[in-house]
This record gives C-alpha cells, structure tokens and sequence, in this order.
C-alpha cells in the first residue's frame, strides 16, 4: 500500500511573538480539515530580529506601538483567543533573555512531544493574555507540574544541555535561511503533479491564501474547533 | 421618511502602494453585500512616511524586500488582481515625486467623482501591473483621454492648484491623526445602539475581521463581482 503524501505545512514560532499565538491556534483548528502534516517548530525570535537586524513594531514608532496594541485585540477576539497586548512591551520582552521557553519547548519537542502543544499555550497565556513572568526555570518547573509533564527534571537537563541549544539555532538558522526576518513564519510545502513548491508567510492573515493553495474554503475562525 | 445611517467605511489610499490597490478592489467587490457607505479618500504615501518617520518595507532590509515581492504575487493570484512586483522600487518610487497621482485624483474626487474608481486604476495599472512611469502630468492626459474624462484641462488646473493641493493635505493630516503610519488605511464608523464605534485597519488582510464586525460572511476574493 502506498501512502500518499500531504502537503507540509511548518509553523516557527516563538512565545514572545503574539501574532505567532494566533497562527499556532488557527492552523491547529484547520489542521484536519486542510488534511496537511503540521509540524510545530520552536524557534528564538530574539536570535531573528539580532541577525536580520529588524526591530519589534512595538518598539519602531510609537503609531505602530498603539496600533498593533488595537489589532491584537481584535484579531485575538475574531479568533476566540484571550490575548492581551502588554502594558509595557520593552520591560516584559525585550529587556529579558527569553531563551528559555524555546529551549524548553525544544526539549519538550524531543523528549515529550506529545506535550507540545499544551506547553505552547500555557507559556502563552502567562506571557501574552495574563502578562506573568515567562522567562525564568521556575515557569519550566510550573508548566511541567500543572500539565503533569514526567520526569521534568530531565527535560529541565535538556532544557539547559547543548542538544537543545544547538537544535533551537539549528532551527532557528533553517528559517532564517528561508528569508524569515520576523515571527510567525509559516512555510507551505506541495507537490503538484510531481513538482514540489515551497511557499512561505509571514504573519497570521494569510490562512485564505494558504487554504486557497490547498484548494480548500476558508471558513473564519472556526471557535468550534478549539482543540 | 427616516433614513437608516450605513456603516461607513474609510479607504484612504495611494497609488504608491500596492496593497492599497487590493484593499480598493476588494472593498468595492464587497461593498454591496456589506451594505456600507464607503468612501475612497486618496492621500499621499510619501507625506506619511515622512511625518511618521517610517520606512517602505522594501528599503527596510533585503529580506523584506524578497518576502513582499513573493507575497504581492500571491496576494494579487488570489484576488485576481494583476500585480507585479517592482524590479527596483528605489529607482521606480522612491527616487520620483509621487505628489501628482494623489492630486489629480483629489481633483477628480472634487471636480468628475463618477471617473475616480476607474482613474485610480489606470494608475494602478501603470505602476504596479505594467511599472510604466506613473507620476507626470503627461499620464493626466493620458489617463482623461483613455477614459473620456471631459474638461481635461480644468482637471489638470484643478490638480496644480491650491485647492486640490491643500484638500489633499488636509486628507492627509486626517489620516496621521487617526494614527496612520502607512497605506492602505480603513477606518470602520458603526453605530451599536446609539454607541458610535471607530476601528482602524491597517493593510489589506483584515477584511475576514472587518466582515464579521459588520455581522456578515467573509466569502473570500468573490473574482465574480469585479466591477
């Protein structure tokens, strides 16, 4: 028997990057009905923005810090999703080394995958909807008790061992490579009659196009297939 | 006879921007089903740019310049819409004064209303589908001619003068005080038992969100109502 290949569609993302929060959630809503492989990818978004040397919107100009404050909100109530913006984008993000939940996740993503997803959420819902710390171990220990994650001293080993460091650059350097200058960046791999494709996108507005590509409807926000 | 007061809805647009051209088309595709007031507002690019102190994406780092000219091509296919990217947005753009497409339409906004739809097309097609030169008066002729504008040479007068000159700051001015750092700009003005509400939306991909405000479907491009 032979298996017939879907389409690949990579979701990078990182915690520190709200918009990254909606295309996490939307592509898992969309995931069956697209009938597409998701693979979920954690990558360090500070690492994007120090080599391609881009700048947070928040932190450009003061319009494009009140706008986006406005957008987030709608776009997180159009999606279903508790977003919050942040009070004060540059004490929360950018004066702190967010290393850690990438590497987590990444260590989850080799050691409890089937963790990932949850994991994903809870750091989300601390750094973009409750504005908690995130940072530190102490929410690695936290996260992995309230989700009853075993043995988290290991993955707290793997989180800080050079496996981990070295996959997250890894992956981080594969986007990068793929012109990614910002998060989420999501990319489209087809095959069509034996022609493989590869489209990639930035941002959290293009799931139309992406459905369309996959000659597919885009049916809105879909609340009724959180998972 | 009391008339019931339609959403209104804001595009203010110039045709420096090639998104601006999507969300033009996209609107008027949707405007009847949507049943809005809408109003076409052209500004200028360049004042908002310099006011704000932002950068066009493609001058802001390689890898946005190579992202936006892959993603105008998707974003056009999916619309129906006839985009190219620029071959050098430098040398096309940002090296020419681009006062003059904004004013004529402010001319043709104020003086032969029924021609600014059409208009603003022809100019679209010259600098984003076709990349001929688009910002001399020699184009005003041409563009009057090709669609039997009548009293080209009052138009022509209206667009040198004070008037236009001045209508169009004042647009302009309008547009950066609603917090605009960039174009396409729609504003959405509905009213909720009495409570007026005003929504911003920069760019051409919030129209999902802009529908479900409204409490209507987002039907994706709708290629067969292309007027």
């Amino acid at each position: 028997m032979s298996s017939i290949q879907k389409p690949l569609l990579k979701l990078y993302y990182d915690i520190g990057s709200p918009y990254s929060w909606v295309a996490f959630e939307s592509l898992l809503r969309y995931e069956k009905m697209l009938n597409i492989q998701l693979e979920l990818l954690p990558v360090s978004i500070g690492h994007i923005f120090k080599a391609t040397k881009n700048i947070p919107n928040a932190m450009q100009m003061p319009q494009k810090a009140n706008y986006f404050q406005k957008d987030l909100m709608l776009v997180g109530a159009y999606w279903g999703i508790p977003l919050q913006p942040s009070k004060d984008f540059k004490e929360e993000f950018v004066n702190n080394s967010t290393l850690n939940p990438p590497r987590f996740l990444t260590a989850v993503k080799l050691n409890a995958p089937e963790y990932l997803i949850k994991a994903s959420r809870e750091y989300w819902m601390k750094a973009w909807s409750r504005h908690e710390p995130f940072y530190g171990t102490d929410t690695i220990i936290e996260i992995c008790k309230k989700l009853n994650i075993p043995e988290e001293k290991n993955l707290l080993e793997t989180t800080q061992s050079a496996d981990a460091s070295n996959l997250l650059k890894e992956r981080t350097n594969e986007v990068l490579k793929l012109g990614a200058f910002g998060l989420p960046w999501i990319t489209l791999k087809r095959n069509i009659s034996g022609n493989e494709e590869i489209f990639s996108f930035w941002g959290s507005d293009r799931l139309p196009i992406i459905c369309n590509l996959l000659g597919k409807e885009f049916y809105g926000p879909l609340k009724e297939n959180k998972i």
